[in-house]
């Protein structure tokens, strides 16, 4: 009997985190993060809630890393500091990943994997990495080979003919397992709505060239910094037209650092980069810019030039290329950029004007037909997406002929059975999302985030009482003070302080003794006051002192 | 000497206004406002800067509406608060106009136009309507016959050669004008980046016919309050389908029954309706809903029928499109309204899954260039959009054959002079943005958005002291109180105002004296006190009082 149990990834785009289970040994596939929607104020990042696996920390024999994006690795050194288990991933992955647990000061036992070379992990899984092609070098998928069949799991993967780095998504592999008999296959949904085909990263490569050839001025390319093969590609265009390279942005220059010391930019020497310090004095045709902030990131390389701050400023004759499309929930803030930089009067190129400059990452409908159809799985899962996102891989997967009882829609927490072949739901396990800051510090709750954006909406009025102790008498106050309040409501304070205080002059003795009570009727009186004058209904924080 | 200033909607989708001036008159196109992007915390609407208009109330002699959308007529009560002047607007958008102003309150001098019938404004303006498509009834553009020539306005505008209602865009009109010799062409710009014709209302119809034609359970369909056309559509299916209709949201019921009272629902009687409360009990395949809520808009229809609340619960069988494109900002919201729909069960249509529920209202790159074909205009400024949008236009205006000296990139308060058939660019005027509450009230400044942001982000720390007057001892406190902390924060509290003690004691007596440097070495002690236990940095409050 096996267990496939997602944690964090069916459901939501983010928080990939998936179970596998088997005679009283677990490994966990991936173990990512979320970013929150603009708006879940004071929360920097969104983590899977791991209680399942703490109960069961001694079962847990290793956790496999498909590639080193955050929705599948930013959630590793939170875990493992909790439950230490080996780390499995290829070189690329863990070069990742090594540099945040290091960051944040969490061991690990870290062990580098190669593609269509088996390791054992625990008593009873056999596992193997199987290449796939993404937008980050080094992504596999994996097939764990367990008493009760081989499971595959894609990973992110995109079907690409000519990848720059010319390693496909193995598809061979998972052809020789489809002939084999594949009990499960779980499969990336990221893409399912997109009807037409991803294409290859060489049209971005094709673009670029043509966008590049003619450009007297500066060069700005923003993408994501852990985009390789494209900032691979973009520093050999720079080469081959004579351009010194400025990298703006931390993330970059560590990537690219890193990536030149595992051997994955092998062309790149040291030749090639300038300091942004000198990249002002640099002829506008000597320069080409790789810069972080595509997603219009305030403090991000891009947002830096928009605004005209640093050394270097746009003008007419530069181009940039904002080689990415913008998340679902920045579209605004990405626009906003765009505006800024085309006010500088550089020329800019994105997505929606020229489609050539970004590819995606993910294999689209008639693409995670063709992996279907190769592999014929006994069951079907969909993963990595939203719950539209999965049904309609779902729909996919019955169009290839799969039948009803071989699809398996399955959510957050749902435990999975298979037994002889066949997949079934039985009941489900603890999950959720948990919300902390960025060092995954200070839990938030979603009452805490209620209260946070009432202050936000309404702005706070603090009103403060001194009473004394012996007699009860009112020695001072109500005093006001207002954070966030709009212009007209400032101004009210004295005359709602005023109007406020003769609540206390009314309340009987016994009742000024009564603390709680106290700060209920001044919360009220203020509330009273202030709605006099405005529509408005601030929250109000009464506070009592006795001396 | 003729001007034309933007006051709003060159630079932005929204805030649409724009002011044509000659001999000492002025008149103003349209009166829009803007929603505020997700995060502006306690904002519910952007309005235009009115100074300008205001310091020269005087010469405004009247306004004209292009048709009843926000982005065009929604700062109209505010503006007429002011400066009171006659407003122009053909009947189905006086209609939406004189709802808004019944409810805020403020009287207007309405005046009905109809398309090719020129009227007059002031002493030198000739004004004709013209019929344009859109997504509202009634929507025209305008030919403002100037000293200087005519200038046409084409309002919001599509091209579709057979509409709902029949009335197609009077490309007839722009096209005589054209041969007449156009002095200027102000041109919507919300499409100018698709390359792909913007297709007809009745791809929606044939798409709602298919989808609604086999659904054995209920249909709900939610769609913008405005778009008459659509609902028009939508109540003859359910007739023909012999389904009884519920309506569910304040404006879609505010709208149908305007526009059956101003005869825009001829074939709509009151047997088509059924109350909500009644919905339930009819057999599901009798039922077709009407809901607001496409932008998942918390309260609308739609999202309470996603959250299950209300009489009608949806299931399996029934079937819900989505008539709208999410709004920039709005994809996440409505990508988990989705969800919402698709865990009760029921099967969920929407533009990226069935690309036909949906067109768009505007002309995309291949039509506005056949209007810039047509009218051929002396001088071009694109408008409606965000700075990308513009520009995209005027590549296509320059596409066409305009020369440079024709295209005119304008800005909101850039003031452009027309003479002997020439435009140029002479300064600017007073602009801007006004953030209010939907009442219109409480300026909220770009500092206080950021002081709420801070707050909501951090959570807010109010510590207060009480000090003897006299003797300027210590008589309570530090006494605290926070609002938003996280958990791990929250406990913390009375060992911070025990550590933030001390301050006060070690101050000199003359510094007691000084309440200003108090409030501010409390503040510090307090920030002191609380960063020993964490890294966060909540904002202070320091309150001291006297007794």
């Amino acid at each position: 009997m096996l267990h496939v149990i997602p944690l964090g990834g069916l459901g939501e785009i983010g928080l990939n985190a998936m179970v596998i289970a088997c005679r009283g040994e677990m490994l966990l596939i991936d173990c990512g993060l979320m970013f929150p929607p603009i708006g879940t104020l004071g929360v920097d990042i969104i983590l899977p809630d791991f209680r399942y696996l703490r109960q069961n920390a001694s079962l847990l024999k290793g956790i496999l890393l498909t590639h080193g994006h955050e929705d599948h690795v930013g959630a590793l050194p939170f875990l493992l500091n909790e439950v230490p288990v080996p780390v499995y991933g290829t070189r690329f992955t863990l070069g990742l990943v090594r540099h945040r647990l290091h960051e944040l000061g969490v061991d690990a036992d870290l062990r580098e994997i190669e593609p269509r070379n088996p390791f054992p992990v625990g008593a009873h899984f056999k596992v193997e990495a199987t290449r796939v092609t993404h937008t980050v070098p080094d992504a596999v998928g994996y097939v764990v080979h367990t008493p009760e069949g081989p499971v595959i799991h894609t990973g992110d993967f995109k079907l690409d003919p000519d990848p720059i780095d010319g390693l496909r998504t193995d598809l061979e592999r998972w052809g020789e397992l489809g002939e084999q008999g594949v009990l499960c296959l779980l499969s990336d949904s990221t893409n399912s709505e997109r009807t037409h085909e991803t294409g290859s990263e060489r049209l971005v490569e094709q673009t670029f060239e043509r966008l590049f050839h003619d450009v007297r001025g500066r060069i700005v390319v923003s993408m994501f910094a852990s985009h390789l093969h494209r900032i691979h590609h973009v520093l050999d265009l720079a080469r081959k037209l004579e351009r010194k390279v400025v990298t703006m942005g931390r993330s970059l220059i560590r990537n690219i650092e890193m990536a030149r010391e595992l051997g994955f930019l092998p062309s790149v020497t040291d030749g090639l980069f300038v300091p942004l310090e000198d990249a002002a004095s640099l002829p506008p045709e000597r320069l080409l810019v790789l810069a972080t902030g595509s997603q219009a990131e305030p403090r991000a390389g891009l947002s830096q030039l928009a605004a005209g701050d640093g050394p270097l400023r746009l003008g007419p004759g530069d181009l940039v290329v904002l080689s990415a499309r913008a998340i679902p929930g920045n579209e605004r803030a990405v626009s906003g950029l765009i505006d800024q930089l085309l006010w500088r009067g550089a020329r800019v190129v994105y997505p929606d004007l020229e489609p050539g400059v970004h590819v995606s990452g993910h294999a689209s409908q008639p693409q995670q037909r063709r992996v279907l159809d190769l592999i014929r799985p006994k069951n079907f899962v969909p993963i990595h997406g939203e719950l539209h996102h999965l049904h309609r891989h779902l729909a996919t997967a019955k169009e290839s002929g799969l039948s009803p009882e071989q699809l398996l829609l399955a959510q957050d927490g749902d435990l999975l059975v298979f037994e002889e072949g066949r997949g079934r739901f039985s009941g489900s396990v603890p999950t959720g999302r948990i919300y902390q800051d960025r060092f995954g510090q200070g839990v938030v709750t979603p009452d805490i985030l209620q209260e946070r954006t009432r202050i936000a909406e309404t702005g706070i009025l603090v009103a403060v009482l001194v009473i004394e102790r012996a007699s009860l008498s009112l020695l001072a106050g109500p005093q006001l003070s207002g954070q966030g309040l709009n212009l007209d409501e400032q101004v009210l304070l004295p005359r709602v302080a005023e109007d406020a205080r003769a609540f206390f002059l009314e309340m009987s003795p016994q009742l000024r003794g009564d603390d709680a009570r106290v700060r209920e009727e001044l919360a009220k009186a203020v509330r009273r006051a202030f709605k006099l004058y405005t529509s408005k209904r601030p929250v109000v924080v009464p506070m009592v002192l006795k001396v």
